[in-house]
């Protein structure tokens, strides 16, 4: 149900062969080459690799993998076939009652939905299910919430580590004046360091830690119309009633992106 | 019943002739095209480009030229005019029934006054219709946060980038200080990309995100109107009393800007 | 009612005399003229008109005026004088009845309280009287609030389009570098822009949204003694009690300020 | 009740100190005698009033000295000593009468604790008497807030106003760059503007302002003890309990401060 | 029950270290001699330690080396280890009665659940033992919020005091010029209080306080699973329910990042 979401890295790539092209046009391969130095790596890299150590457990930290691959994946949430699911379910379960929904369930991909189900058909109360499913909806974003923290801070330590490098590339250079020809280039590699910053935090963690922002809203967003179905299904709505019920969802959000936006402003 | 909005042009060229009246009055023609370097341009806007494609899907892109379009036109709330609507079918209802206002639907331009009418003809209660009213006014303003979320990103990304663009002409220059002849032109070069950066950010996304925040404000107070205009009508209201109603919004907001505002200070 | 704010201009005035009298002790009366150059101030000038522009609908910018015109008066709120004349009005109004206060009110010089006397005696409730008012209040802090995000985007754009009149004169003049004897006085023209923006922004623009803030707070403050005391006289309470609670407001607040601050301090 | 707050006077002639000695451990007494230029002081002390003056009517400026003398004052909040007094008094209301308390009231000092007392005296219910008492600490954390603003307002001011300075400083400087010999030494007055404003705004404004807000939470958490104690007192309530319940107050701030905060982190 | 920290440490090392290597690299072992200058140290520290001595109280600025010890240190919460407390807790209380639970309370470390369970014993309602161990809660919430305040303004007075050490050292350098050797390296020595004050912020004084907010959120969640084992011991629940009920908390936090989590993000 996932795939691979190609926006992030066709975003990094631009943004980088930007740069590339820019110094490319203007100092050929050897220029590129010069853009490429250890020590500004290991300065930004290290420092904020440090600032993160000391801001977060190593509990937290372990997320950071899953986090930034989850801002390569987008979740193909088709609405009309989830609703279409759930009108199917609902079908079902007036005609053959709920308990036969559980030998269905394998076809069922999404675990989300399989939770529910099966809590419809343990016969646990609408308002109880409600409350468990709410409960890992909530639990969710705040774990995206404290994934998205470490990016958010990185954006944060970033530059600043940059502007740390570049103020020691500067002292060094100004300590040692002795011969003017070394003069430029060393600032040039002072300077390194905050590019490195700020590319860092201006087309990596910023816009990746707001894309999780909007994925996770996303997320919540579909998770709620799987529990309005759930109930839906449990409590023996009529297939129409609830197809109409969950696709005013849809008119809210997706639809109205694809197709009413346009109408919506020309209105 | 929209039209072209002519202050976001008027503005935009104003602040561009300053700028090239600024270059022009010191440098003359050849000076104005020294200001547009290709590289420049690349790098601030490939590198925006390349935030937002990461920050945002593409189904929230996709709005954006939609934003764009939305911010050179104006509305035209003549709200005298949409009251009149209102006193007209309030009237119309008592003289000949609800469902005479179907008939002359066609009269009605504005799709969302339609709406509401024709839910009113279709004999829904009250409440569910303002539920079902307002819901659209709430996915609207979503919708326009949304569209404006990207205007703000851009004015967030677009100095960053133009820094980054002049940290690498900088270092460039810096790297290679044989010809002191090219030193100036060089590092003028290199702040150009702070210049496009900061002129973006200050004459075009904040001032239009801003601008599209104060319409959308002013979309949701019509809107208000319309449904209380729609409740009216469908409650059978005297005429009279409607337009007293409707009109106490109109004193509240666009009466009071024209004329009170004066006399409230004077006051 | 209204006076002249004298503090606005004195401040104004104190500011910029300190800049004149700090360019003047070093370079004369002719260093004074170079501090006013026609293309700086047209640039940042322009530059800030044209973000306003686009920022603000036409009919918003045309309370700019007013605002401006806002910020050098003072209403003149001598609370004790308020409460001497609804305490003279409940007064009469036990004696004479509630419609005896028609007559007098030509003496009346506040539309508000005006307002507030004729809802009374047309005999309207309390509760409505109270409702009606407030809608005057909460209407009033809503168009000071819009008048004051003029002010407040202006103190935004004022010192970007400083920085942007001095990168367009940096890249002016680094461009061409053949003559140095004219570096150091383009850089000079060059820094203009900023200090134009910056003076703008700390000197005018803050201080005066700032001021309008306050303005608005005190104004909703005697707006609700009014109220208060209209609600009293409307009831036909006791001068006396009246008086005991139309001045607990005054020890709140205006009492307090002059004398008890000390106290309180000290205490 | 109250004393010298010695940490304010202590910090700034610390932090004065260490520039001090910085500066003359470098440069001697003349090089102190050159970091003070009236014209400097002239420029960020009249551009901070200047800017205070717009910002704030004559009325909330006459609070400033007031303000100012505040944070070199410590109250001196021996919250044991305030619980006795309530033990005390409370143990006399049992066992002589309410009105039996008026006469020692000459004892206590806290006009707070008077007024209470004085109230619980007259006879008024205790639900008016925590009114009254609650209105006059809401009234005092308004007139701090204000009071504070001015603090927060300068340290925003001061900073802006040393950059003015520099600008002006450097402008006039490359106006006339004839002679090299001046161009050190005419840097050097103009970069003295932004270190009075970054000096004013980071060792005095703020960290002022900021022991204002911490000290108004203090006032503020004794104030409703001593409402406690007095209903306490009025309702009879048995001495020990009143000493339990104020007890429980002083264990959540003051005592937690002082012993309690290692074995709680220890814990 | 609380051990070492070794992240923050560890933070801290890797850092300096690469900071050290940077230098050194460039400059051998000479160069790093020259980047601690004692001068720079005394303004950077002085400043720092002035600002805070104004912004507190001397009560509050003990806090600090507790709250410094504190971010060494990592409290080791086993949830599931706590679990079977209170799991065992609960069935003792029912075979035997909950007074029972007195004579085991040596064995229970953590003073917290000793508290609860002797309040549990007293035999005080449910609803009473909420209330003050969640007052206690509430309290060490506020007294980690006042040390992380110190924290947070170090990491906002460090780079101001670093840029005064700056503008101090530019000056002093620009007012004597008149040997040209001596700039490179005065100015070297002026630009690193700037990197004294902006890595105490960037490595020390904000992810310090950045992780002391995370710690206290983890406190606060396990101070509540024990509230709801105490209560859930006191009403005499079933071992088995109370085990379902706090393992709810477990799976909403705990077992969540360190399994959960990638299944979550792969659904």
């Amino acid at each position: 149900m996932k795939k691979f979401d190609i926006t992030t890295p066709i975003g990094i790539i631009v943004g980088i062969s930007v740069l590339l092209l820019a110094v490319f046009s203007n100092a050929g391969a050897s220029g590129l080459i010069f853009f490429i130095q250890l020590a500004s790596v290991l300065i930004v890299g290290g420092g904020l690799i440090a600032g993160l150590i000391i801001n977060f457990s190593f509990t937290e930290l372990k997320i950071l993998p899953k986090v930034l691959r989850e801002s390569f994946r987008d979740q193909d949430h088709d609405l009309r076939i989830l609703i279409d699911t759930f009108v199917d379910l609902s079908g079902k379960a007036r005609r053959e009652g709920l308990l036969a929904l559980e030998a269905g369930l394998d076809e069922v991909e999404d675990p989300f939905i399989k939770k529910g189900i099966l809590l419809a058909v343990d016969g646990i109360e609408p308002d109880v299910i409600k409350d468990i499913m709410m409960a890992e909806v909530v639990a969710m974003e705040e774990r995206h919430r404290k994934g998205r923290a470490i990016l958010e801070k990185a954006a944060e330590y970033a530059p600043a580590w940059g502007m740390i490098g570049t103020l020691v590339g500067l002292i060094l250079m100004l300590q040692n004046l002795n011969d003017p020809a070394t003069l430029g280039p060393n600032m040039a590699v002072a300077l390194l360091t905050t590019l490195y910053g700020t590319v860092l935090a201006n087309l990596v963690f910023t816009p990746m830690a707001s894309k999780l922002a909007n994925k996770t809203d996303e997320e919540v967003f579909v998770k709620q119309i799987i529990i309005e179905g759930v109930i839906g299904v449990q409590s023996g709505q009529n297939p129409k009633v609830l197809q109409e019920k969950l696709s005013a969802f849809l008119s809210n959000n997706d639809k109205i992106i694809d197709e009413t936006m346009g109408e919506a402003y020309e209105a």
